[in-house]
């Protein structure tokens, strides 16, 4: 059982796996680092092979604990259901995951290989250690434990792992459609957010939705000599940096015409509760991010910006000279890799159309511009003081022994929208990733404590939900 | 002897090297051949054997030739210095090149190898083809052919050829102020320019300076999950375009303060001259880079935005992202490489400050700013028609059969006011570079007629000189 909240430095600090109170969880991390060791990277299409790997594995380890599992094709990634033996009169809990990583580079700012998971200093480090293979495969072991004791669960329980969700899920709604009677829950449940602090447990209530798209600036048909035509034609290096600073104004705003129309303002709750949550605090997101300084939308704390309200960000930006030293080149073109957060009730499809009409309008004369649309989803928001959504709570402050927050997420799952759209359920988001998780960044990491809190909250969370 | 000017089509089209006219050239280009087969890429650290290989076989040519040669040290790159017995009572002509040099990246879009020269088309391709060995090597191959004649030369020859000239010849100026006596001429010539079209001969009396520098903007330690943080901290790739965007006004001029002050007037006779050259229109600009539109200062053609006016260019951008599809980072940090063509009377060094001041003014809140400088050199002007002036374009006249144009480069060569600030004498710019030439990019090329104009150019010109 854990120790109280806040009390997280009680826990057994993770003694070398040889050794010390972590022998007897050594099977359930030997598990999980075997999952943790398939690069299963779902953008670069060299790793579809192990991205299969990786899904043919979890097939065979969910059938070790009994479970029906079927590993279902898509266009690209396969998807995994695995259940038990569905009785009437029980409620239906689907647990969503997903199995797929982001890339990893930087490589060489990893502190240990991505894909050798190692345990440093109480945590799990690895790509995926947190997001999401650490987090779902929690909920696989407290299944597998549940079922060691008694082979009947109290629920009708219902496995969702795919391998699509970091380029955003686009097979996995074609797929509910397809499968909606068989797969149709009564709440579904998802830890793939955030704990607001080590030991305080956390029921996400709502999400960012996301829309992105590329946009790549085209001048002279190939590299010119800077001083043999500077200053005859555009520079698409200069024309790419003015076009990414017409997305903002000087205060830190989107200047994108239209983009806060469908803003849902916050509700004073969820500013009065935010403002007590630990963890949140301007010097908590300092201390995290270690920037110079923080900087967003006047008006909002760090808080409500991250969770509430919508960003225009530059993933990437490249053109021209990339290596040692200088070459005067004059580019030939020149990028920019955008992501827009959004909030409820914001609508991606009309928010890119607002972004592709500003890139348009702004791009500088002399170049030409080529705008290719990315994934999306929509924002999410719903009660957390639901009837499945008080039991969540429950199950948390079981787990943990504390009282959980509530919070807005600023992530996106765009999946949790599709679910309530084609199968109307509702999503619990039972968060276990602590903000210096580092994920979609080099030294992913995931405490061991979460880790077994999430195998002892699974177990908590079947329970509640079957009263 | 050469056709006609603007007759460069009856120039004999290059057959295959193994039969047609140009068997009787063979041994000359043989000879360039094995001089562009080094990969003497002065800016690239692993490349310095490359470049030494490269002196030392030019050292062997040269002494081959009958020529007095020594090899001369520097802390990088070594200079070649060559002459001929010289006699009291001639006039003392230094000819100048340089034998490193630039990157080949994009290494994927060169049509063959950058150092397998071959000839298609009457070209020679290879990198260094025009900049510089091509026409460096016309001018040894002059002296060789001349000294084939006659073992006594009509001046007093001194070849310089450097290894630094694509790094901004950090160690040629104090190598001239150790041997200043011994090296002192009445008259320097380059052959690194360009014609302002083929078969127009062309004397440059003019360069553009250049100062360079990189912009590194830092923002959190790390790449940050930007659902998780997208609003809390300064994007530095959002911020690197409002840096770079800060540089020109939305006419194109550049914004920072103070930077025209000191740039000299166009004179009338060099815009009517410029308005009636061959080979300078808009036109031709659009032709040669093939960009949707020319871009330039308001108020001036392209010729003269090119020649006579100053320019910040962006000449890399980067940060965040740049594979495959897209990844959701903040970036930690985000750069530009920036350099700046500079006119008469513009000071690189106070050009710089003004630029630094700038860049830290304008750097967005939120990230810290690095400035890096980089290399430059002074703009450059002469008389045309001086004595040295007069005779340059008598000898252009001969080896061209045309009136030679007179023109101001857009390039830079630092040296050459090094040449006239240490040296005491005046630089003599005899282009033979085309537009096309494809300089500091992918695919770079040299007519082999230009070359073979070359050869006969520097003899016309050691006896215009000689007179």
């Amino acid at each position: 059982m854990a120790g109280r909240a806040g009390s997280f430095v009680e826990f057994a600090l993770p003694a070398p796996l040889d050794g010390g109170k972590h022998r007897s969880v050594t099977p359930q991390l030997n598990d999980l680092f075997k999952f943790l060791r398939f690069p299963s990277i779902s953008t670069s299409s060299s790793h579809a092979p192990d991205v299969r790997a990786c899904a043919t594995w979890l097939v065979e380890r969910l059938e070790d604990m009994g479970l029906l599992v079927r590993l279902h094709e898509t266009p690209k990634h396969p998807i995994v259901i695995a259940k038990n033996a569905h009785k009437p009169g029980r409620r239906h809990v689907m647990i969503y995951g997903h199995y797929d990583v982001q890339p990893v580079d930087p490589l060489e700012l990893w502190e240990s290989p991505p894909f050798e998971p190692e345990i440093r200093d109480g945590k799990i480090w690895a790509r995926g250690a947190t997001d999401n293979k650490g987090q779902m495969f929690a909920h696989a072991l407290g299944v597998d434990a549940m079922l060691a004791e008694n082979p009947d669960l109290p629920v009708n329980l219902t496995f969702l792992f795919e391998g699509e969700e970091e380029i955003g899920s686009p097979n996995l709604a074609q797929f509910l459609v397809h499968n909606c009677d068989e797969l149709k829950p009564d709440v579904i449940a998802i830890s793939d957010t955030g704990m607001v602090a080590p030991g305080v447990p956390t029921l996400g209530y709502g999400l960012r939705g996301i829309t992105c798209c590329e946009a790549i600036l085209r001048g002279p048909s190939g590299d010119l000599h800077s001083g043999l035509f500077g200053g005859s034609v555009a520079n698409p290096a200069s024309a790419i940096g003015r076009l990414v600073a017409s997305l903002h104004k000087i205060d830190g705003t989107v200047a994108i015409s239209g983009f806060y129309d469908d803003v849902r303002p916050l509700e004073q709750w969820e500013r009065t509760m935010w403002s007590h949550v630990p963890g949140v605090s301007d010097m908590d997101y300092l201390t995290v991010t270690k920037s110079p300084g923080l900087y967003g939308e006047p008006g909002y704390s760090t808080m409500e910006r991250v969770s509430s309200r919508p960003t225009a960000e530059v993933n990437g930006i490249g053109g021209g000279y990339q290596g040692e030293g200088s070459k005067t080149v004059l580019p030939s073109e020149a990028f920019a890799k955008l992501s827009f957060r959004l909030v409820p009730d914001q609508d991606p499809k009309r928010i890119m159309e607002l972004v592709a009409h500003h890139l348009e309008w702004n791009c500088p004369p002399g170049v030409r511009i080529e705008i290719i649309p990315g994934h999306d989803g929509k924002p999410y928001i719903t009660d957390p003081n639901s009837t499945y959504g008080l039991a969540a709570q429950e199950a948390l402050r079981a787990a943990f022994d504390a009282e959980p927050v509530l919070i807005r997420e600023g992530g996106s799952i765009p999946i949790v929208q599709t679910f309530r759209d084609v199968l109307g359920a509702d999503t619990l988001l039972l968060g276990l990733g602590l903000s210096d998780a580092q994920i979609h960044a080099p030294n992913e990491n995931f405490p061991v404590e979460n880790f077994e809190a999430g195998i002892r909250l699974n177990q908590a969370l079947l329970k509640e939900l079957a009263k």
